[in-house]
């Protein structure tokens, strides 16, 4: 009997093709079934991002968020509406594994910090074989873009997803030494008032699209507007011993 | 004119060669000279990982800690050595970049992240065209060996060097939702004392050599010895909205 067929979830790195892993790339590129997330009507990034990578006869699942623009994010039938998205994909991807295919994952950054694919993974726990590959993550393709190691000596990296209430973002910021604030988009306004209570303000520097075309690194006072993308974060470097 | 001689600091990642950049990999193939710190007498763990990627005509540049198991951490005598050392590696990569040679220096992990490159970022800054290549970080690669994502919705993430004084650790602590401790090698019993003083102790779990041969994953109650090498790592992993 061949070995059972295995769900791969396979980190893709910050964004520059070119930084995934050598062993993203061979799975990517031998992968009879390949899955990805993405927003109705969209190409979705994680499939741009392999374009040009795939096997002529692949099968592809693309996984659609429900159209969720009716429901806020504090709705609880948002969570319904997630919930049963996600159990629907085990059960897409649960399919092919049942007849004999594996199935790779593509999952921006690295899939156990913050990703998309936890969802899939605490469902599939013990129903098919998991591999994770872990990948570059969109932190790193932003501190290295900011030309500046994030942390020196013996300071400690915070990591705050900027979705916290502002109360909480600014008691976190109290006692940083390096800060990293992930899931900027349209939450920049309450983060920037959190940086400026916290004396932070002047030393955050704003990073969009970290290693992607199109490329910005700037200090945070010099951005006027509040425009931020998915693709963006705020950074404080730490000021420990220097070398 | 040709295009200047190039500084390259390029991340290997967590350990596994296969978890390199695609981009790394390529660098290091076709790289004329390669740079790597290593203790003397050892081969070097940056150096093992690339045996085999390397052209026949490669230019080795064995960048060799000064000796100083007669000299404590804490001893004056000891930065100072060190920043000797460190002067002299700038001196000799600079050489190969006058006479038109690129440069790359393999860097375990990410090269931002706690890296000993960023001892010879900041003195070549100016004097040379310097690239970084971000790397997977050995943190990720031990969340990822310890099959559970390492964050959870807004879990905020903290990174701690167990390189700090025990109240230092302590405080640090206290609030946190999701813990890395890094650096762990003969800090282990102190780690594990701010881990019991902060209620911690029972959710830890001690992963060693993550993504490499040799991998152990477990928890840290049942880790009885306090024998813990240079790759490992102590990770709490959050506990915030599970999908």
């Amino acid at each position: 009997m061949s070995a059972p067929a295995t769900i791969y979830g396979v980190g893709l790195g910050p964004g520059d093709p070119e930084l995934m892993s050598v062993k993203a790339a061979r799975l990517i590129a031998n992968a009879s079934v390949i899955a990805h997330f993405r927003k109705p009507g969209r190409p979705g990034n994680a499939r741009t991002l392999v374009e040009g990578m795939l096997a002529a006869d692949v099968i592809e699942e693309a996984l659609e968020y429900p159209v969720t623009t009716e429901i806020t994010l504090e709705d609880p039938a948002y969570a319904d509406a997630l919930r049963g998205f996600y159990d629907e994909c085990v059960q897409r991807l649960l399919r092919h594994v049942s007849a004999g295919r594996d199935v790779t994952v593509l999952c921006e950054g690295d899939p156990f910090l913050y990703g998309s694919f936890m969802h899939l993974h605490s469902r599939l726990d013990g129903q098919a074989p998991i591999v994770v590959v872990p990948g570059i993550s969109g932190m790193s393709g932003c501190w290295t873009a900011s030309g500046v190691p994030i942390t020196f000596g013996d300071d400690v990296l915070t990591v705050v997803p900027a979705t916290l209430d502002e109360a909480s973002l600014t008691e976190r910021m109290r006692s940083i030494d390096a800060l990293v604030v992930m899931k900027l988009g349209r939450n920049l306004p309450k983060v920037r008032r959190a940086l400026q209570a916290t004396g932070l303000a002047e030393r955050a520097v704003y990073v969009e699209r970290g290693t992607m075309a199109g490329e910005k690194v700037l200090p945070l006072a010099e951005k006027t507007d509040d425009e931020a993308p998915y693709f963006s974060m705020i950074l404080v470097h730490g000021r420990g011993r220097r070398p």
